[in-house]
């Protein structure tokens, strides 16, 4: 089974957006089997979506359609889906006691003309609840074709698939199984990589396929298979995955369906029952950014600082200012120092510190941009490690956070 | 002038990134009046491509395609190319120059015979120099239409796009001026606001499209248009925003091409010589990091603190443990001891926290998911708002950082 998904809206072609929920859909669309032929990204024009439908409707069997739905003029899915399955909208009393409904848990005032038009529908089109807002998902059939429509609003989106969208198609087709694995691995570039593997990579079976993705200091393999028997396709994955892991052992770190390395992190820490603290300077809130973004951070997480100024370097973190007046705020001692104290103030087992200059000027110091130190304290003692991570602002943090939780899962692994 | 963006590689149609990329040349294009009819993401497939390839030469002036230059084996894009050009590899002796420069400046490695099949480019192409990567970029043109090709690495796509790519083409064709004006707004639905300026909306000249772009907590209203003469375009755009804003003006904050609202924040602080500090809990490092991703935050944020465990805040933010106990620590009472704090220990003028429960789970308060305290401090005293942002972590997140960000705004612009 082959999709196409068809973002609709002028925001993502002017690059106002990212298309995030493409990403999402392509991910748990493959997760039941379907596999992502196209996506397309349209104009809110009528003779645009048509013939995006119509060339979707060509290649694929299920044609996931976003945005255009909400109540405003500047949305016109509706009209145009009527126009290609030659329908004509009807009103659906479901969808208006909904729209009532949420309005009045919600808003708390009475429903706007504009928005009992999202009652409006074709009159052919199966609806799919949104119970997160008022433009209901729609679901049309053509020649065997599945079309669905959707509010491109991300969570909007995302429940209407979880609740509906996945449980119908499931219903509706016979699907394979498909399965991805991803080795996360730090140290080694791209090319050197398919160097040690080649022979590898010569001998895989045909049906299990191989994708290097390199970003910012590291390498992700993935392999890729599908298949009707799920024991069938785990067992042929995990033949391969023996392998490869043994050739790329010194670098392997773990599997991005694991979840990222931060999450690894906490973990690791959570499963020891230790405890984290984080000072940043040149990343700025990156690093802790990283791990609260997942559920689940205070088990271990119990604080952090961005210690911006060196000023505050000394009086907040209260690291000793005859030490940054020697060895300047960007050295390997301040990031030392920066660990020993964080972890003191907030009493963890790990701390782990970034100093740097992120660009695009000099800062507080005299070191070039790109100089990025890493301070680390286990209960084991402490070190601090010296980097140059390019002139490019967003990536020397990128860079920089990456490492850091290179060198935090390393110190954690080894107890 | 129209342009279709092709990005070639499984991992956005299976998920595994999000494609940031075409967001970035969709907005660079535009910049220069070149407006992007399509973006399609194609797999890694030689007949699939090929078809992308017919699709886009019929519809578009400019076919920009990225991905799938690497050196290892699960690259085709330049095979392709020559398929669709009737053409052939042939060897580039710059290229090769150019990837051995690369190599002894930065690997420090003899060259991998993967990285020699870098130089070998169609013979019809005009080589774009890429000046961070080994991969060059290609420019070929059939039937007056121009394709160019360019790594998917984002941050060498993005200098072949302002070293090569763009310039040629203000070169190659005659474009018009494009202009696009977004106000934020706060604070009100975007049904709500499309009832207030419906009149102006109906009224608006036909050359000037308008779009609404909600998202947690805010409305963008987009005005977009475009002309050969720009002191005319800029005129036509002007007379609509002034009549706009007067309709809005008690929601709106600013422009978005002026950067986002952090960005108007932080310079309004530099402007008045001001300092900030920030003490996070439930938003666990966002806020500090919607400041920090911008250059020059420096110049007025001192220091921040993620205290997320509740024994953190009494230990290093010092807020009153008695305080604690009595109100529970998700309170309007601890956030504005906590922006009171934070202030103190970094000694500046401004502070902003946030104290909630961003769930799953509850924390170390019995406060529902959702509920939120914003603290602020200012030159004039203190204060804290109570909000319920829903029951999503990311979104909870989310909307707590713009709202903690219109707060500042609006206290700021009062001095």
């Amino acid at each position: 089974m082959k999709a196409h998904i068809i973002t609709i809206g002028d925001e993502i072609l002017i690059g106002q957006i990212v298309d995030t929920n493409s990403a999402y859909i392509s991910k748990v669309l493959n997760a039941i089997g379907v596999s992502v032929y196209q996506i397309s990204s349209v104009q809110d024009d009528r003779a645009h979506i048509l013939e995006s439908f119509a060339f979707a409707k060509a290649n694929s069997d299920i044609i996931i359609v976003t945005g255009g739905l909400g109540p405003t003029k500047d949305d016109i899915t509706k009209s145009t889906f009527c126009e290609f399955f030659d329908d004509e909208l009807v009103f659906n009393q479901e969808v208006l006691d909904h729209v009532e409904h949420l309005f009045k848990k919600y808003v708390g005032k009475p429903l706007l003309e504009a928005n009992k038009t999202q009652a409006l529908v074709p009159s052919k089109a199966k609806i799919l609840k949104n119970n997160f807002g008022t433009a209901p998902g729609m679901w049309m059939e053509q020649d065997g074709k599945v079309f669905i429509s959707m509010p491109g609003v991300p969570h909007e989106m995302k429940g209407l698939m979880e609740h509906e969208v996945l449980p119908s198609l499931k219903e509706r087709f016979h699907l394979p199984y498909i399965l991805h694995k991803t080795l996360l691995t730090y140290g080694m570039g791209e090319s050197s990589i398919a160097e040690r593997i080649e022979a590898f990579e010569n001998e895989l079976p045909k049906e299990i396929k191989l994708a290097y993705l390199p970003s910012l200091g590291r390498v992700r393999l993935r392999l890729s298979t599908s298949g009707a028997v799920k024991e069938d396709v785990d067992a042929a994955m995990e033949a391969q995955l023996e392998k490869l892991v043994s050739l790329v052992d010194d670098i392997f770190v773990g599997y991005e369906e694991n979840g990222p390395l931060e999450v690894l992190v906490g973990e690791a820490l959570t499963a020891q029952g230790k405890t984290l603290s984080i000072a940043e300077s040149c990343t700025g809130g990156s690093v802790v950014q990283r791990f609260t973004s997942n559920p689940g951070a205070s088990k271990y997480l119990i604080g952090s600082m961005v210690t911006y100024a060196t000023q505050s370097k000394v009086d907040v973190l209260e690291v000793d200012k005859d030490l940054i007046e020697k060895h300047s705020v960007v050295s390997a001692e301040v990031a030392e120092a920066m660990a020993i104290q964080v972890k003191k103030l907030y009493n963890t087992d790990y701390a782990i510190t970034t100093t740097g200059n992120a660009g695009p000027t000099k800062g507080d110091s005299d070191v070039p941009v790109g100089t990025v130190y890493i301070g680390i304290a286990t209960p084991n003692g402490s070190t601090a490690h010296h980097f140059m991570m390019g002139n490019h602002r967003k990536r020397v943090v990128e860079k920089t956070v990456n490492k850091a939780l290179e060198l935090l899962h390393e110190e954690i692994s080894k107890n």
